[in-house]
């Protein structure tokens, strides 16, 4: 049996999304912030999108570097996520108040995070609104990979990394690695 | 330890992704498609979008409709995940080949899945190239939930589904409940 509703108090029926650190570096400022609302748009060229509300200074960074690092984070740095999602870098200095280690990226100037099991470097080509937020659309242009977490051809290890996966109001949870499964058509 | 590259092979580093079949009737035909590629985009209006490539009749289907719904599966049926991602409705009547109930939509003309735990419909109102896919937009105009899996907020219940989680490359993986976690700041 289902409900059908047409007015609903929170939009929050799509989650569990992965959280990503996402963030930039520009006018002598460093930030970033949790982002679960994140999609690929494009296997070539390699592009991705990631919604950010106006409001935030990651906003503003990513605006003004036309770049930006994607981080995600395994469950274990569920902290760091709440940290860097529900405070503003409008109010902290969100990097000295919960330290993470920036390193240098390869391609473009803003760092991307050791904690992170993977890392893109995205060069800016795209910036649209959609409702109350934007969607910042980067080229991917290099990955940081954490090693052996992943095969060949790019698949997560779900032995090795638990992914942080964000269900919405403060709420997360991770992979079970024993209910992998490869399923083809017939 | 960390390994950069900037030329990778497939991508798909960014994985896992929940599965949706999403589809549209137009045309006389009905036609749905399995989806990881997909993001909320604004809360208020609820805004929804994904990713298709132009060869699939669901992107057809979907331009000539204005419309689509959205359709979330649980680990129970992954099989349908890879008839309805690795078949092209070009080829073959997937609804009939690989049978689902559909559910009339209370507001659209296109049908929901009963089998999905979650399902929107969606109006289109906005389509974007970006690289070898188009991002459709579905302002979401009514949600059909399955009982006793969402509490008041929309919060998924990881208890009492399972949501299929996509790996890249036909590997699927589900959520673990004893992981469930809520987590703030300080």
């Amino acid at each position: 049996m289902k409900t059908v509703k047409t007015k609903f108090k929170k939009f929050q029926y799509f989650y569990p999304y992965t959280v990503a650190l996402v963030g930039a570096q520009a006018e002598n400022q460093t930030n970033f912030m949790s982002c679960a609302w994140h999609t690929a748009l494009s296997f070539d060229p390699p592009l991705f999108g990631v919604l950010i509300a106006k409001k935030r200074l990651t906003h503003q960074l990513i605006s003004s570097a036309r770049e930006f690092t994607v981080n995600f984070l395994d469950m274990e740095q569920i902290k760091l996520s709440a940290q860097y999602g529900r405070k503003s870098g409008h109010d902290i200095a969100k990097i000295e108040e919960y330290p993470v280690k920036l390193l240098p990226s390869k391609i473009i100037k803003s760092p991307v995070i050791e904690e992170a099991y993977v890392s893109f470097e995205n060069k800016l080509v795209d910036t649209r609104t959609y409702g109350d937020h934007d969607l910042f659309v980067g080229q991917v242009l290099a990955i940081h990979e954490k090693k052996n977490c992943f095969d060949q051809e790019g698949i997560l290890d779900p032995k090795a990394i638990r992914p942080l996966l964000y269900l919405g109001s403060d709420f997360y949870i991770t992979t079970n690695p024993d209910t992998l499964d490869h399923v083809l058509p017939d």
